[in-house]
């Protein structure tokens, strides 16, 4: 199957389990159900539910029964953003062209949404579901790793460290922290958790977790070249956003060059890290070179 | 040992295990982990804790070794409170006659401290301290529960009809599922979790869970008489604040002389469930009594 072709299958097939797993709209109290099944099902690429199934299928598992994994990860992806955009935040009224959740629904609910989202992906995350493909004691290593990759050493450490230096000088350790918490963890996890869901290894884990470092590292770095390059239309936000709202970035502190060949050259490790994997990694290294490649 | 010593053991008890599971107060970043530090520790009465351990104990537990549960439970109940706080929600300035989070340390830290602690709280209910004294299975069943007690229709639903109801005309039914789901479910959730972390039987857990039913609303209405006749010094915040924010209560709706009766009532009566369980619940029965006649 072509990349493209196994991408929308996937894609399709974490939106369907989303699908189940969201209370319906109309569940009392609806505003909240709306809310949150509005920015779980704003169009997002699936990245790190992908990155958790292929991780799977790279270590021999079966990528459907790891589905509560995958979609726990697009739930605290989701939550993120949310909370993120807020007008205390990032105070973004666009995300890929659509009204963010609190021009929707208003600051208050948008809080709530993101909190009702970040604790039904731990809801999920105890799915009985998945006590039938892995020990218990494994499920609750999941949850605990997963808890630590989005906590305040980790996701919300990212954030909290961009929201500080915005508008003020800010090292090379800094810009690394923020990129590697704010987007890194939770991309890393991604691809360790599928792995750890199928029972890998802990020679499968390392490689894993080599290969997930570098992809997250070089998905944000990406991410600022596209703020300054991108196209508004193809991004769904006007480009620049960064710089104007005095946000370091990769190519405001290395330039545009060298921060494009970083990125070239964190895809190129990542593909090689699974080389141990064999032909059964294919889509994870097709994933990081989807990467690389990425408009929007 | 009489109930006072006991409660302020068990406060001991609760403070220096939170103590131990919090990040320190430097650890980068700091900020973020100040701001955790200053909620949980604002003075709370550790109630949710308290009952967990109390209902441990009353059905042959060891409540010493569920700490991390009652721990989980009160980074729950400090999270709720610092988001229920911020501007765009209640607006409070002051609890407990201390600045709430967002006037310590701005409104993007609090939104974020708040999303560290619920996330916290996830890891802390993974804690393999835990596993050494209940089932792998027993410990998702509780991680699932209180997920689902946490969520969108347990305490998160509760605040959004609570907010969307806020100078609208609430019936009686809506005020009934504000209250027992923005306090009730996490009280009631606090006595099972006990009870499940203390391997009880199903005809245990069905006791508790009436028990913590009836306290879980008495609490409520409680909050809601001492809100119109409380003194502002002991509690901390004005009185009338419900009022005055167009907030439905059950004195309006039902009279203050009904509301007293009603609260009464059901204090007496979760003491009554618990006759079954013999001896061992005392504590529990003078909780509630704690509860009915709790002044702040």
């Amino acid at each position: 199957m072509e990349f493209k072709a196994y991408i929308k299958l996937k894609q399709e097939l974490v939106n369907n389990y989303l699908e189940q797993c969201l209370p319906a709209a109309d569940h009392y109290p609806p505003t909240i159900h709306q809310a949150m099944r509005y920015s779980v099902f704003a169009g997002g690429k699936r990245l790190r539910a992908i990155l958790a199934l292929a991780s799977a299928y790279a270590v021999g598992g079966e990528p459907e029964t790891i589905l509560p994994i995958a979609a726990a990860l697009e739930l605290i992806r989701a939550y993120s953003l949310v909370h993120d955009y807020l007008p205390a935040m990032d105070n973004d009224d666009l995300r890929r062209g659509k009204p963010t959740n609190h021009k929707v629904y208003g600051e208050a609910i948008a809080v709530l949404a993101g909190d009702a989202l970040l604790t039904l992906a731990f809801e999920l995350l105890t799915s009985p579901a998945l006590t039938t493909v892995i020990a218990p004691e494994q499920q609750l290593n999941i949850i605990r790793r997963l808890s630590q990759a989005a906590g305040s050493m980790g996701l919300i450490g990212g954030q909290v460290v961009d929201i500080e230096s915005e508008g003020k000088q800010v090292d090379v350790p800094q810009l690394e922290y923020i990129h590697t918490h704010k987007t890194g963890t939770l991309i890393r996890a991604s691809v360790m958790l599928g792995g750890l869901a199928a029972n890998c290894s802990e020679k499968q884990l390392a490689l894993l977790c080599d290969y997930g470092e570098k992809v997250g590292l070089a998905y944000q770095i990406i991410d600022d070249i596209l703020d300054v390059e991108g196209e508004s239309e193809t991004l769904g936000k006007h480009t620049g956003a960064d710089a104007n709202a005095g946000k370091v970035t990769y190519p405001a502190v290395w330039g545009m060059k060298q921060a494009k060949s970083q990125a070239r050259h964190l895809i190129a490790a990542a593909r090689q890290d699974l080389e141990p994997l064999g032909e059964k990694s294919s889509r994870l290294k097709e994933i990081a070179q989807f990467i690389g490649r990425r408009k929007s």
